[in-house]
């Protein structure tokens, strides 16, 4: 009888042999064998060519171990897809410019053909299925609506948001449609996506954070209902990820996701708390935490572990993306101790 | 009998005669009569010339009918008086310098004396003293040691906090060590403010959120106790802000601050729910929510009065600091708001 990987079952509440680890990010620049491939393709070349972001999804997962492969792309290919102009700046990050969009001017932007425009992201998902060991999930992935809209009207990352809030204060209505378009957008990506054989789906609203609960519930809230309510959970289990969010915990539960990431600005053990046994949970240490010395990184991964693992449904993982310059040798460490600890009570049921 | 200004009353939770308002950064670019003064005096010569912050200061106060005043300054002259250099650039915002001190070198910091070195402080809150009518109250503020040391490891503002992060975990030690130089620094600055006539105290916080809750019980809640210990809080009651915070609310609620001014991040309610009618609270709606239609925004403010004045002990303010595009006719219309809205069964404390 087949296994479902560890993560999988925890996403599922399930009882596991071990912790399930992955971490936001571990497809990228703090990997040699990644900078080495980026000598030589740009980065977009890398998301747009599926055996290149094959590659690349696989790196941490044959070098860790980690328990779970999330696809390598990046979450602003769909609005290329859907009419923005997209590029790579070393300097300034990700550009995006979509003409009329701060006027309120959605029409230019259209629910995409994925077989035509984003069929290099489904071909590979589907070659990175036979690549991958049994044990070790596939996990797809989207923007979250709110966050590629800020991208879209900001026209990059921002500080203060300060276009994407006083247009939506302003234009409630275009903010909205804008809302809808994209809503309908991300849908249809993360179908294609399961369709395509990724088996489960992480849903990032990075952004979300900077509103307040009245006007995330106005804006945000129903748009992630709609999504979540038409992905097929019992195919995929669905993680919802928002950065700074954990003062909107109780917005979160109302989501529909299945499991819920978390960053480090939340005490794991209160989450937990707060959240109940019957809501599985993803995080959540500071990615600069991997900075500690040796000693106390694994004193901190223990806390952690007793924190998070003190009821079914834990799934170790960072509080945002791994950073750049992190040692390597932390990631070792970091992933034998989530690894090593002994999970109670839960043996029996490894062979269902 | 002397009438204690509304602001202050609010600050100790007693009756009040309407909700006191005033805004962070309410003296500054959003004002035609601020910017008039920018033109010919650069933004340092304003915070060290006693006659030009005490005008600065009092702009807002005359223009809209604040209810206290903050006396117009900058956190990091602090850090320029201790030692490091400051500069402000137009372009990247302020530039601080102090060698060594991400090697752990605290020795080149030392406690300012006040009257030879911050004596344009104290001038100033002495005349402003003098210039405020009687029901206004004048509140003196310093950053907190987290900040102030964020802006000595970064060298300006920072998105990641990378640089402090790393040194606070690779050397808890020497970070101690600064952060305990700071606080003496910090608690001599805001007695000396209370000294030449300050009637409460904001302790600036800004970035103590990007830690998680245990590094703020390790490297900061400590020396915050320790400072707002030494405050004579009949004499000048305390203010504690901290942006994106709201997740250390149980941590915040410890500090021995008075008064807590939250950010926006947290519903009013859900917040005095939490804290509870003993704890007076400041705040929180977005600074970027005065740009909304006027009839959004009365909306907007009744709502949050009607969270925030549910019980006694508040003080409407924005979550952080007003931005310089804010149009004027939003100010105008939200303090008639917060002015207008009727206090409950509190008219018989008037005459106390």
């Amino acid at each position: 009888m087949k296994v479902l990987p560890r993560f999988l079952r925890a996403c599922r509440s399930e009882p596991v042999d071990r912790v399930p680890v992955w971490l936001m990010r571990q497809a990228g620049r703090y990997l040699p064998e990644y900078r080495k491939l980026r000598t030589i393709h740009p980065f977009l070349e890398m998301c747009k060519t599926p055996a290149l972001a094959v590659e690349v999804t696989l790196q941490p997962v044959e070098r860790f171990g980690m328990d779970a492969a999330i696809l390598f792309s990046d979450i602003l290919l769909l609005l290329e897809s859907m009419g923005a102009e997209l590029h790579f700046d070393e300097q300034r990050g990700p550009r995006v410019r979509c003409e009329g969009i701060r006027e309120g001017a959605v029409h230019g932007l259209r629910v995409p053909d994925m077989d035509r425009q984003l069929r290099f992201v489904l071909e590979a998902v589907k070659q990175l299925r036979e690549a991958l060991p049994e044990d070790v999930a596939l996990i797809g992935f989207s923007g979250a609506p709110f966050t590629l809209a800020t991208y879209l009207i900001e026209g990059g990352t921002s500080r203060t948001f300060f276009d994407t809030k006083t247009f939506l204060y302003r234009n409630p209505a275009s903010f909205h449609g804008l809302m809808g378009k994209l809503s309908e957008a991300v849908e249809v990506y993360l179908l294609a996506q399961i369709e395509a054989g990724a088996q489960a789906i992480q849903l990032f609203d990075t952004w979300a954070g900077i509103l307040s609960p009245d006007d995330y519930r106005e804006f945000v809230l129903p748009y992630m209902q709609r999504i979540l309510g038409g992905l097929p959970a019992d195919r995929a289990p669905t993680i919802h990820f928002s950065l700074g969010a954990s003062t909107l915990l109780d917005e979160m539960k109302s989501l529909g996701a299945g499991v819920l990431g978390l960053d480090w600005r939340i005490d794991l053990g209160v989450a937990r708390g707060r959240l109940g046994p019957s809501k599985p949970v993803q995080g959540n240490l500071d990615p600069l935490a991997l900075f500690q010395p040796r000693e106390t990184l694994r004193a901190t991964v223990s806390t952690m572990l007793r924190k998070g693992a003190s009821m079914p449904g834990y799934i170790f993982n960072l509080g945002h993306g791994i950073h750049p310059q992190t040692p390597l040798e932390s990631v070792y460490d970091l992933v034998e101790g989530v690894h090593s600890f002994p999970v109670a009570g839960t043996a029996e049921g490894l062979s269902v």
